[in-house]
């Protein structure tokens, strides 16, 4: 079994590595699909923003939305301002799943901002242009989307007086919320740095982790469970060889369109794995699709049986088919799996492509066998660059830029940031896991997925959930008040 | 009189604002001119940089100069980089002037790295055409000049090791020691941050306390020397109004050209002033100039007569042009006085131009009177755009951004840095003064001018500027110390 993997992986790792078709960094967040869970109110406002913060030629701008509620400011003593650094996508989603800030924002009397990031949602710098082509899409950087939260902090703070401004974020929002905080922090007094892989970087990261966090999960759900995702691949790639065979994974699989190869489905099927364990909430929720309560954990049940001679291959299938079920028809609304629905052509989607290209070159790779649960699949920077140039030519990746921009793991210097992780999350593998310093804290939530800290007061949460929400109360608390100490100082 | 000056000095201030060729932005130091006072041995050697780092769409790269002296280093034991980051001009002229950093290499058993700075000396990213427009100048900036420095940092511990780097720079090279330990401290494990006025910003300082510095040394020196240069620019102007006096100008001040208008005379005698306290060293030197000890006395007492009728004024100005061959003549070597040799069309001198004409918005002003010896000139933001947008059609100055960008006056955040400054200096006018912290710390170097502590040791330095050399060694061993301190524990 492990030489036939292994044989085929390779085969599949030439195909995934090699076509650029099927070159798909794994963003941290697929787009929203559906729904958002909760819905608060905001007025929707637009900031001016220079296209490019560091060159000096050009005088194009471009109007930045953010999400702005005053309801619970506490004008006359100065609240703070609460400001979500938005991720790579509509901000409205974000803000409508990051029930915590709106949750304690009342108790600290708090002004509420969700920035949306350029390039994503309606922040198009150059509308239905901006993804034309390289020169439109170079101003879709960390370090510009940065200074656009620093130039928009400096003019709510014009308007709203020199309040303290706490950064918050998840993700790629949890990464720039560090960040603005390590690079700026004039304009931030911390940073709530949430599920943020700030080290899923080369050098920095052991790129086989995240899977191996995910696989780890599945096997203490069910042993059987790993076994048979870890057979699975092999199935499904030795009967995806023939005409037949594609013929009869479209109809267990009940697939919309007849599929044309295995590696279609083999990384749907992989992004679903991943996504599941980034969402295994404790309570149903409708992050990315609407799931049930550890939704890895009720797949995983559905797989759990033993197959054990070729003539049950099929019936590993049919249980796969069942079970990835949980993931897209939870609610029962879909009459067939749409694989293309996953891998969408929205300008979010192509937006994190474009920066996974060029500098969030954040690996992510398999070793299969006993490590994990999936087909062996390599990551390298020469296959990186080179996939990264078919699928942008001209582009000119820069895989170790964000290691040396923003410091590495050398990190002790900066101050104030509580790096929170779920531990069952994936992307925990790209995370501060230790306490740096006395105010570079790391938290790790048990049985806790991507973010969940994040998410809005459930009855369902967690003792470990609310001890990390808890400990951020804590440090906004420390923050503001060594904000207003020093400004009494003055 | 006042009313006289103040007349003639807002027709000054029309011209100087509104004359986009007589935009004079102070840079904060001129080009050298002459030899260089030491000599010390250095490889020369060069590393690829891309010319963007903050843009992934081209693939152009160039070649920075760097200068590398590893006799000193202690291979072993792992000694740490001495790196100088190098200020607006040709890094061979720094190296020759920063004794400082030679003289205490050998006691740290340092490597020492003398960096360029781009679009300076010989580093030209494109040749003879890096000044040709707009689009060639555009990646002239600070910040790209910090990347530069920290990849190249990154190459050299590729070569020599994980070893301490302590960053060093006198004036804007002070700046940007001191940036790149707030961008990059894992770096940089501190810096010597000498005479940089990071604070010489629009809304951050009084444009006219560097005048004002300069006058109060002079009146120091001679209460006439004050009266008779604040004279001398009302008797300028007015006898610059015929050509008769303008002849008489050309011959009194021994002008190689005959003079076209008194501005060009006015312009250089301001420039010099400032030159001579920047340079106003207790010893000779040859830094911009050849001088003598304490140049700015010097010259001073050579106008401590006293002129009291208008009679005198011819007087005035003939002491005046004697006073200036202390300047430009110290050594006997000018047989005439060339006025366009100070403002020369040198790539250095327009680097500096554009750079002021787009972030480094530095504001120098005068008031006149009773508040220093100058004519009274305003600078105001919408005359700097305005002159900027002459002098470079279709530029985009943002005098803001350096504010915003390297946060301000607010930097307690950061640490590991000496901010030395001489209180003779002018550039003290937009330094750090006081300790911030117990790691951001303030000297003051009395009876000290432009990066004294730089200089290498001379038998005539003060007590204050020994004690300045000596704070500055405690912390670098304290930063040494820490970092190995730290690479132990891992």
């Amino acid at each position: 079994m492990a030489t036939r993997i292994s044989s085929f992986s390779l085969f599949l790792f030439i195909l995934v590595s090699y076509t650029s078709g099927l070159l798909n960094p794994r963003s941290l967040k697929n787009l929203p699909r559906g729904n958002s869970e909760s819905s608060y109110e905001y007025q929707t406002l637009y900031f001016k923003q220079p296209i490019d913060h560091f060159n000096f030629e050009s005088n194009v701008t471009f109007s930045q939305r953010y999400l702005l509620n005053d309801a619970f400011w506490d004008k006359d003593n100065g609240g703070p301002i609460f400001f979500y650094c938005g991720n790579e996508g509509d901000i409205t989603w974000f803000a409508n799943n990051t029930g915590f800030v709106w949750d304690i924002a009342p108790e600290f009397k708090a002004l509420v901002v969700f920035a949306e990031h350029r390039y994503y949602g309606n922040t198009l710098p150059f509308g239905a242009e901006s993804y034309a082509n390289l020169s439109t899409l170079g101003y879709l950087t960390s370090e510009q989307a940065l200074a656009d939260f620093v130039l928009l902090i400096n003019d709510l703070k014009g308007k709203y007086g020199d309040v303290p401004v706490v950064a918050f974020g998840g993700s790629y929002g949890g990464m720039l919320s560090a960040w603005i905080r390590m690079k700026y922090p004039s304009v931030v007094v911390g940073s709530i740095a949430a599920s943020a892989p700030i080290w899923q970087f080369p050098g920095l990261c052991d790129c086989g982790k995240a899977n191996e966090i995910i696989s780890s999960t599945m096997s203490q759900y069910s042993t059987n469970c790993y076994n048979n995702v870890l057979s699975s691949w092999d199935i499904i790639n030795k009967t995806g060889t023939t005409s037949g065979g594609l013929s009869l994974l479209s109809t267990t699989f009940s697939l919309c369109q007849p599929l044309k190869d295995s590696l279609t489905l083999m990384s749907w099927l992989q992004d679903v794995w991943f996504n599941l364990a980034m969402m295994n909430y404790p309570y149903p929720a409708n992050f990315m699709e609407p799931l049930p309560a550890w939704p890895l954990n009720v797949t995983c049940q559905k797989l759990s049986q033993t197959f054990t001679t070729e003539d049950d291959d099929i019936k590993l299938l049919q249980a796969l088919s069942t079970a990835m079920q949980v993931y897209y028809n939870y609610s029962g609304q879909s009459s067939c799996l749409d694989l293309n629905k996953e891998s969408s052509t929205d300008l979010g989607a192509k937006g994190w492509s474009y920066q996974y290209c060029t500098e969030m070159a954040m690996p992510m790779c398999s070793k299969g066998g006993d490590n994990d649960a999936f087909p062996k699949q390599q990551w390298t920077v020469n296959n990186y660059v080179k996939n990264c140039q078919d699928s942008f030519p001209g582009i000119q990746p820069r895989p170790y830029w964000i290691e040396k921009v923003y410091n590495g793991k050398n990190i002790s210097a900066f101050s104030n940031i509580v790096f929170s992780n779920g531990d069952l999350d994936p992307w925990s593998a790209g995370v501060v896991l230790d306490n740096i310093s006395d105010s570079l804290i790391a938290v790790i939530i048990n049985d806790g997925a991507h973010h969940l800290d994040l998410r809005e007061a459930n009855p369902m949460d967690t003792d470990s959930v609310k001890a990390a929400r808890n400990i951020h109360k804590d440090n906004i608390n420390k923050w503001i008040g060594g904000y207003k100490k020093m400004a009494e100082a003055y």
